[in-house]
């Protein structure tokens, strides 16, 4: 294990969601892996030599062949080190992870993005857009531990965007996206993330997380509350 | 075989890419389906009961359980029936394929959607987007018959939406977007399509196809050249 864990490495930034995606699946699997702390406003010209189409972070370096895009990687890293899973087995099981994961992405992460960068009603409407979605996975957490079901699986990483994102942003753009009222199941879930070893040790930490997110938003012209 | 086929059902639309697809995989491992064709401009009961997240098709439903997303639906063809692999086996070839199909659906094909709806400069602008997405996968056909080399794989049916739609649509919109003097591969790689069996029985019918598009963009009030 160790010569093939010395051949991996990591192009990261700290403070992003999808690179310690990458970070929660190498330690579930006990790979151990350089990481290369990158500078997202001043790109390296490793990253752009290894990520040429995206030019973005994460990209894992495994025997120097390169891979990007954070739920590629992730099924890349299950593939590859088959000790813990992270998907499902069962097909049917497996399809849905995939589903949930993906719709994480592509619809709630872009709801979010909203919720931080809009004003007034436009703020109120994808505010409501972002409830709406988060109501599906509310439901599907009904009666269980994790997305996974008793362990912390695919659909739980790559919904750590939503629990140490855009929960812990809820404070600074001033409006409590995920109620607990409204969301119980997920702030149970919470609860059980927090709980969880591998995740104590792959979420960046609370108070420098969100003075990083303060200062970004300041760079980016958003008032914070 | 033919006691499992008998239960599965593909919600689709004949003229959607997405939906076509799917029929190529099935066709690929020899699995015989029903085909239920929906009406996407009012959608069935059943529609809205199987997808109830994003209410699209296709659909595929196996021994009673729905699965939508059309990546996500050929990854669970190919973990279902093993015969014919649609997916390379190893695991950093099947995440290039994995990276390859997620850049064709969240990047060209939203590319190519501006060309199609924008006009003047902001038109000119979508067809050199466009273009310069394409050429990354110029580069990937290079010396291969498929993106999956001698066989067509994952990545060739998702890109039948750039040889089936996009390039189908170029002359109704009045632009070469993927013009053989800049794109010789891909133009040598669409003739490798038209040549194997399995796209010619599932792709819609060239002269059916173009009168659907033109009625539908007149629909859309976009104006056909």
């Amino acid at each position: 294990m160790a010569e093939r864990s010395e051949e991996v490495k990591l192009l990261g930034m700290w403070a992003s969601p999808f690179s310690r995606r990458i970070e929660i699946a190498l330690t579930i699997k006990g790979v151990s892996y350089e990481f290369s702390e990158q500078d997202i406003t001043n790109k390296s010209a490793l990253l752009l030599q290894l990520n040429p189409v995206h030019k973005m972070i994460p990209v894992l370096v495994h025997h120097v062949k390169p891979i990007s895009e954070s739920l590629v990687i992730l099924e890349y890293i299950d593939d590859t080190w088959q000790n813990n899973p992270i998907l499902p087995q069962d097909p049917y099981e497996k399809a849905m992870a995939r589903f949930w994961a993906k719709f994480i992405d592509e619809q709630i992460c872009v709801a979010a993005m909203n919720v931080v960068g809009k004003t007034g009603e436009e703020k109120d409407a994808a505010v409501e857009a972002t409830r709406d979605l988060l109501k599906f996975l509310e439901k599907e957490l009904v009666g269980k531990d994790f997305f996974g079901g008793k362990n912390l699986g695919f659909v739980d990483i790559a919904a750590t965007l939503i629990a140490f994102w855009l929960m812990r942003t809820e404070e600074i753009v001033g409006v409590k996206v995920v109620p607990v009222e409204i969301f119980p199941e997920i702030h149970r879930w919470v609860k059980n993330l927090l709980a969880n070893d591998v995740i104590k040790k792959c979420i960046p930490p609370e108070d420098e997380h969100l003075r990083y997110i303060k200062d970004r938003m300041v760079k980016l012209n958003i008032k914070p509350a």
